[in-house]
């Protein structure tokens, strides 16, 4: 199995680095996908929007089939959003991907690739009127959604609970926990401050 | 203000991801530490422990006086408590650093580089006993420890838990929520599976 990781300039660094350590340990350790791969258009070294760069394992032209494919968000997805080889990259790759995941605003690439289309969908709280302007999205404030093989994940540390929810989807309950124990993803409940309380906050919040 | 991660092969992506994340968007938007850099030994591109190649913004060599430093685990650390050049290099940058950090195996590294002597301390679950060999050195089970200038985080993802309480302690309160609602670092509170009743689960679970 192939697991493959969207990247692009000003893509966001957790957006994609959660996911990839929480499959990561699921391939390594407990059966999961042997091969996953950070894929650039063109494969070379990947500025992202915190300043990491990071070196992509190929280019679109030589990425093999993918089984799975994750699209982080970040600033940079306003511009790929209008990147039509980008964007036909992952329209020809989700033909044959058993499942699509995004986090963040990688949620609007998806939508140019016609994949969000009479599906529910989320994405960063900042980001979700934006997203409710395309009338065939029904967009909900949850931290992650799953609508047939499409996930969508909340703003960037909610993909490390989308990978974990596609592992319990697809292998089982008790190989999640594993991958859960071996990341130590117990995270504090903590809230700081005001912040959550502000009237943009995502609804998942007051549940 | 300088904030420098520091990097060795197979160290952890998201050990040091995660607190890069959360550190960076302090720093770009709201007045945190202006100069974000990765180091490494020699400044070359560095393979991480599930398979994420990086390049470092330098070496020990070119690396300016850090403010603060932050220590990944990984299985790498297993070599990198035996590499005396790094080892002297986290001693030298510890002299005059505001604050030291570690998440996961990375306690070994400051252990090694003395830095945890008559210290409370922690570290990923599955090493907690490795660390109460050490005499010197109280281990406890909390999601982070401080204690003095030194912070110490439990395993991989803990150190996002940790990156925010540090926020919190040099800022304040409401910047870490600003920094938190950014990230939309709300997660999850499910456990999966029966792993995190398993024995040698970190004791802050049952709390």
């Amino acid at each position: 199995m192939n697991f493959g990781f969207l990247l692009f300039p000003d893509a966001e660094e957790l957006d994609f680095i959660g996911p990839w350590e929480i499959i990561g340990m699921w391939g390594m350790h407990f059966n999961g996908p042997e091969k996953r791969l950070l894929i650039s258009q063109d494969g070379a070294a990947v500025q992202c929007a915190k300043g990491l760069s990071v070196n992509p394992h190929c280019s679109f032209m030589d990425c093999p089939p993918l089984d799975f494919l994750l699209i982080p968000g970040g600033q940079g997805t306003r511009k790929e959003v209008n990147n039509q080889v980008l964007v036909d990259f992952v329209k020809q790759q989700a033909t044959a991907c058993k499942q699509i995941l995004s986090v963040c605003t990688g949620a609007f690439i998806l939508q140019a690739a016609g994949l969000l289309a009479h599906k529910r969908a989320t994405t960063h709280w900042g980001s979700l009127d934006r997203l409710r302007k395309y009338p065939d999205v029904t967009v909900v404030e949850e931290r992650f959604v799953r609508d047939g093989n499409i996930w969508t994940a909340a703003g960037v540390s909610a993909g490390i609970d989308l990978a974990l929810a596609l592992i319990a989807s697809l292998a089982s309950e008790e190989v999640a926990g594993k991958v859960q124990l071996a990341a130590e993803y117990y995270p504090s409940s903590r809230r700081y401050g005001y912040a959550p309380l502000s009237p943009g906050a995502p609804a998942y919040l007051n549940k």
